[in-house]
């Protein structure tokens, strides 16, 4: 069995703290392991380490292949990249064309797809499930998990099993997204479970099915994994579940009662992290006085509130949202309109990251800027220089290797250099231990733009 | 007629934009000016500039010198130094002393007592009322001014009028801070008055009023001023209102109809900046969705909301508060909690004010600390040295006067130098601009009481 994660979604309605520049499944949110990196763990309790993968868009390689290597150095490179999105229906086709030609599975090899930020525990339960899909999925299904509700959630799709038996079901039927009238009855009914998003099924069983519901992706199966990336964007944009579960009658489903989290909205976060005894969640530095049911997410920053009751409140370095609990799904459209505005916000956060590691701008004014920059052991920025702008730079830890012009030489702890204007530099990390620098840029502009590369973002050399 | 504001005063209730490093009324709340430099202006329409004084603390003279000097620099040094706070009465019996000491004031001067951090408007209205008032005193009454109640309030003291007349009545009473009940009785009455903190006397009368009823402040009244000063911690501390007003049968009041707000809690905010349609005041970036009656004092961080009503937010750099309207005088509660836990948010704020300028803190880790320094125009730090760190000092803007060990040199825009460690330095602007510099600390120990000072915070040179 293959554990494919899928992680290209950028989170909105996590906004301010996932942003498109690192989304929801790479955020720290509950204690000190991003969901991405706590999928790979959970998947590690059903299959080896190197039959798990993640499926990805270039945005987001880097910060995968660091999660990937935070989990273990060995399954780093284990990314396949969408050229682009098309939904999960595509994906899952580039995901069986991967298997088959790169990794040489049989038709017969089971594939078992999860989102990359969900909450699931414990683990020793979701171990188990997975086998009894796996199980199902060799002798034909196409297994979904269905998610024993807790309450009448309008905002998932629900899916009826047929027949009675504890364990795997046919599907009866799948279900919108109700309202809440409707979401009433199906919590009563005792037939209808949320769907995970999860997906068990063989290789064979799903080349069948596209043939018979989704010819325009099935006939792309026969080409090549190159041809199939570079005519990716002809792909249909479809998800899974309308391009071949509700039409298939092999679409089975296995109750799981286990505590699941979407981690849909801020309004969820009391299910990932218990309350306390005032209904409060805390995270950060708070000081609450008379306060109840708030949830309070906070970096730095001291935070204190006062008589509030039911609110939601989290506080990023440049940006703060404070919304009325069950209203936190309209975050989505604070974040359309802030994209309309062109606002940085929705899309950087202060801190960004690069394949080498990251730059916090700390302070900007129209003739200069700092940051502070991180560069990972081992790792270097690209061969560069800047037209409009000359930059003092100041280690404060670790030991750089520093090119500037034709020269190479080490800047130590607590020592210098100044880079003029227009001259050919490179910053390179040879060391063991993550190198901070303080990095001044002083000019008449100082615009990210202004940067000529004589390579390329990854290091590697432009070719002649 | 001499006109003094008493500026000594910490604004905790107005936390976080007030702390006791720079509190209320050296903050611009309602635009581009600071609470006391309204009051001067104002009072400049009554006096000619040069009778206005600011009795302060020590801590606050160089913070009233640069509101006032933004005024006129001709009166920057009108100010009367408290060596201690020891309330209003005997700070009242200081700035009599200074008048008559340093002022050369005969007995008759009319004094008119006013507090740095109220916002009373129309100038015109002020005017008028402020005369009327001198004319009382002149002819022997001790003039408070008071405030025609707009709603049932329970925070302020009241005065009740004895006497029907327009104009200046005698005080038949003065109320002590009412409750709810008893508030909505005094607003009905029609007799009933805020009392605003306002007062205009001759020195004649209030010396007399002090023998007669305060003998503790009045015996010292025959010291000379600098007598005064050495011996005023024992000075009893006791406000003009317990020690003669409500004694004094000398005491009249001035009713005034008046736009007036002592700012005193954010719940007073929108007294001071008129709320929107949607009953909302909001300062800063703001984004507010289905947001009503809410106030949001923001200053650089985009602040978004969601379905919110009835709430004060306050945003600042490192402290955030969000209370439920009608509950801010609870935040002095916050303080004194956070005083009790030594939280440095309640003295600091990230930009700390010196007589040479300011400096904020960009970043800090264990072996290095990056701030902002600005220096105005001819000003310049103290001779100094550092055991346990080295500074890099990069100039963004203007010339720095720059002196290492024996050597003295100018350093220019974009232009950088490095302090070693345990090397005596100094700091100066000797030009017609702001000076701004980014410095660099990186050591073992970067703690701002690493500091050896040749000279004092003023830049005067300790006598050997």
């Amino acid at each position: 069995m293959k554990a494919i994660i899928l992680a290209g979604g950028s989170g909105t309605r996590l906004w301010p703290v996932s942003r498109y520049g690192l989304p929801k499944q790479f955020i720290k949110l509950n204690g000190g392991k991003s969901l991405l990196c706590q999928t790979v763990e959970r998947l590690a309790a059903v299959v080896p380490l190197h039959d798990i993968f993640v499926i990805t868009n270039q945005d987001y390689q880097f910060h995968v292949q660091a999660d990937l290597r935070s989990v273990s150095p060995t399954i780093e490179n284990n990314v396949i990249l969408e050229p682009v999105g098309r939904n999960t229906a595509p994906a899952i086709a580039l995901v069986m064309k991967y298997c088959l030609e790169k990794l040489k599975c049989k038709n017969d090899e089971v594939i078992f797809i999860c989102p990359s930020d969900h909450i699931i525990e414990p683990v020793e339960k979701f171990a188990k499930y997975a086998r009894q899909a796996e199980t199902a999925a060799k002798a034909g299904s196409i297994v979904t998990f269905g998610i024993k509700p807790s309450r009448p959630e309008t905002g998932y799709g629900y899916i009826k099993k047929g027949g009675k038996g504890p364990g795997v079901c046919k599907v009866e039927k799948f279900a919108e997204k109700p309202d809440l009238k409707t979401a009433e009855k199906y919590l009563k009914d005792g037939n209808y479970y949320w769907n995970s998003g999860m997906f068990s099924f063989t290789i064979a069983t799903m080349l069948a099915e596209f043939k018979a519901y989704a010819p325009e992706i099935s006939r792309k199966m026969p080409q090549t994994l190159a041809k199939m990336l570079a005519d990716f964007k002809n792909m249909p944009s479809i998800s899974i579940d309308y391009a071949v579960m509700e039409k298939s009658k092999k679409a089975a489903v296995l109750p799981i009662d286990i505590l699941w989290s979407d981690v849909g909205s801020w309004d969820s976060l009391p299910e990932v992290i218990k309350p306390d005894s005032d209904g409060n969640v805390k995270v950060g530095d708070v000081l609450a006085l008379d306060t109840k049911r708030t949830i309070v997410m906070g970096e730095n920053r001291l935070i204190s509130t006062i008589g509030l009751k039911d609110l939601i409140i989290v506080d990023t370095v440049d940006a703060l949202l404070i919304a009325r609990r069950g209203e936190a799904q309209r975050v989505k459209e604070v974040v359309d309109m802030l994209k309309e505005r062109k606002r940085k916000e929705v899309v950087e956060h202060t801190t960004t990251y690069r394949p080498w590691g990251s730059y916090t701008v700390l302070e900007e004014g129209p003739r200069y800027k700092i940051k502070r920059i991180v560069v990972n052991p081992g790792h270097k920025l690209s061969h560069q220089l800047h037209y409009h702008r000359s930059e003092h730079w100041i280690i404060v830890k670790g030991t750089a290797k520093v090119t500037l012009g034709k020269t190479t030489s080490l800047v130590h702890e607590n020592e210098s250099t100044y880079v003029p204007k227009s001259t050919g530099h490179r910053l390179e990390n040879p060391g063991k231990v993550p190198l901070e620098m303080i990095e001044v840029q002083n000019g008449e502009y100082v615009g990210e733009d202004d940067i000529v590369r004589f390579n390329d973002i990854y290091g590697r050399d432009k070719k002649k």
